[in-house]
């Protein structure tokens, strides 16, 4: 098992370029006052496909053997990472084949059809998507690119670290973490910060996991309104990086997303999906001790239904 | 009557540093899609305050005498330059009196009051807020800072166009019009760009201004959703740089923004309020020629109540 470095992370950056875009670092008053802290929001949800998993994907797929990569990709993922895939084989010219729950937000599985990929759907409750994309890569003979536990993903993912480093220098990151390839990515990126990984209510494995030392998996049928941070467990490598990097790891319920994606409304006029707004919820609910320093907050995607965000909207 | 130049534009972009932000140029896919054109979108309410008013604010207090400034400020506006002068007044360390309408949207009233100032509401439709602005300034000794027809404002809105212009050397400028502070400043900025006015509906003084070649007024009682381009008529100032630069006038319906509004929101996730999402409506609804071309969007300002934005998300 191969653990990145920092200096693949360097590596992911120059792969990346023009085709992921520098997003950038926001700054608010209300926030400012609301934290008692410096904080600098890196926008990804203003990254190319609405998400910061285009990082990881382009890294990913860059890294094939033109061989490989000639026969195609193949993806599964709640959705952020399925249009990140679509996105970047459509760049590189080769077919892409996507399994999705069929519940997921809409508006991710039109974006994905919408970047020419095929999708295939499948039942989230009684079907392992894990099962499909291998089944669908053995039979097509494409790469599958994983959303999460692989070097590839993680170092591209570890670029929104290295922005943000090249620009600041946090005393605390605050990281959504599930499949943990963003949050060991960035932790990757940004040696000198203290990591805290944030996670759905419910689904707290990451918490288990950092107090047990080892990978504990969550419950099947816990229900979130964080759909991009549903894995069953970390991945093997993200778990090898946050067992010497992660700090800490919080939980958000749905009502403090709800209220924080209305924040980022009213405060920051950017556009939160719920997996997106988890940090911000760590924060503005104080279950994390941030007073004076200065804070680098992941809010990580902007793909969400109008009928949800209305529902923030509406609290 | 001084026409301000680029010089001027120039100077106030070194005066606003550190209290403005400079906002990103925003890419979308689905936005390159629909235009058949490359489109930057200058994304302002990603601008301190939500709106690019700060830039003109900050730039006409900071060229005020040490004595004048020391006695206040006073603003009239209809929402984005109150808080603006709000900000850039606490910024500067002196009061700041806002004379707004009773019935500006809430999140500009309680964004100005948020920002220390005190606000001295009036009746839109009955009162002349020119009046009573210069009546408290009589009354008070405080500097008037007005919202569009200065040159120091004008040549601070123009800091827009300058940053634009640092990243890209675009074909056509697509700018939000009303008293035409910003539009004007823009067109200083970016001398090579066709300029494109943008104003609501019935609204439209400034197609009107510029085929008449001087300046016409709006008929009042004239509604639109968007609140922040309802000004009587075209500063002088701002005529002035129009008559020789302004290239079109087009005017767009209070649906074609509330689309525009909602085709933000969906695919570049980011907050537009009405009238900042007068351009994109512009763009999306094919009222300019843009095929094939360089287009820099100016996206003014995010600032709107969850009501008007859950109107456009059921659009």
């Amino acid at each position: 098992m191969y653990i990145p470095t920092i200096e693949d992370v360097k590596l992911a950056a120059t792969r990346i370029a023009g085709i992921a875009v520098r997003t950038p670092l926001l700054r608010g008053d209300a926030l400012d006052d609301a934290a008692g802290a410096r904080v600098f929001v890196k926008a990804e949800c203003l990254q190319r496909g609405g998400a910061f998993k285009i990082r990881g994907a382009t890294n990913a797929i860059a890294a094939l053997a033109p061989e490989v990569l000639a026969r195609g990709v193949i993806a599964f993922s709640s959705g952020n990472h399925a249009i990140a895939v679509a996105t970047a084989a459509k760049h590189f010219g080769v077919g892409a084949t996507i399994v999705m729950p069929a519940n997921a937000p809409r508006i991710k599985l039109d974006r994905t059809r919408a970047m020419g990929a095929e999708v295939v759907t499948y039942d989230r409750e009684g079907e392992s998507r894990e099962e499909i994309g291998v089944r669908l890569s053995t039979e097509r003979g494409g790469a599958l690119i994983k959303p999460f536990d692989d070097p590839n993903v993680i170092a591209g993912q570890g670029t929104c670290g290295l922005e943000i480093g090249e620009e600041i220098s946090p005393d605390i990151a605050l990281v959504p973490a599930s499949g943990g390839g963003l949050a060991s990515g960035i932790a990757l990126a940004l040696p000198g910060a203290r990591i805290v990984a944030v996670e759905p209510a419910g689904h707290d494995d990451i918490a288990r996991t950092l107090a047990a030392g080892a990978i504990q998996r969550n419950q099947p049928g816990v229900r979130s309104i964080c759909d991009g941070l549903m894995s069953e467990q970390m991945g093997e490598i993200p778990f090898a990086i946050a067992r010497e990097r992660f700090d800490e790891a919080v939980a958000v319920t749905d009502d403090e997303v709800l209220r924080a994606m209305k924040f980022a409304f009213l405060n920051l006029k950017i556009v939160l999906e719920p997996s997106g707004a988890a940090t911000l919820a760590a924060l503005l609910s104080g279950r994390v001790e941030v007073r004076g320093k200065s804070v680098a907050l992941i809010a990580s995607g902007g793909n969400v239904d109008p009928e949800t965000f209305a529902r923030a909207l509406a609290i």
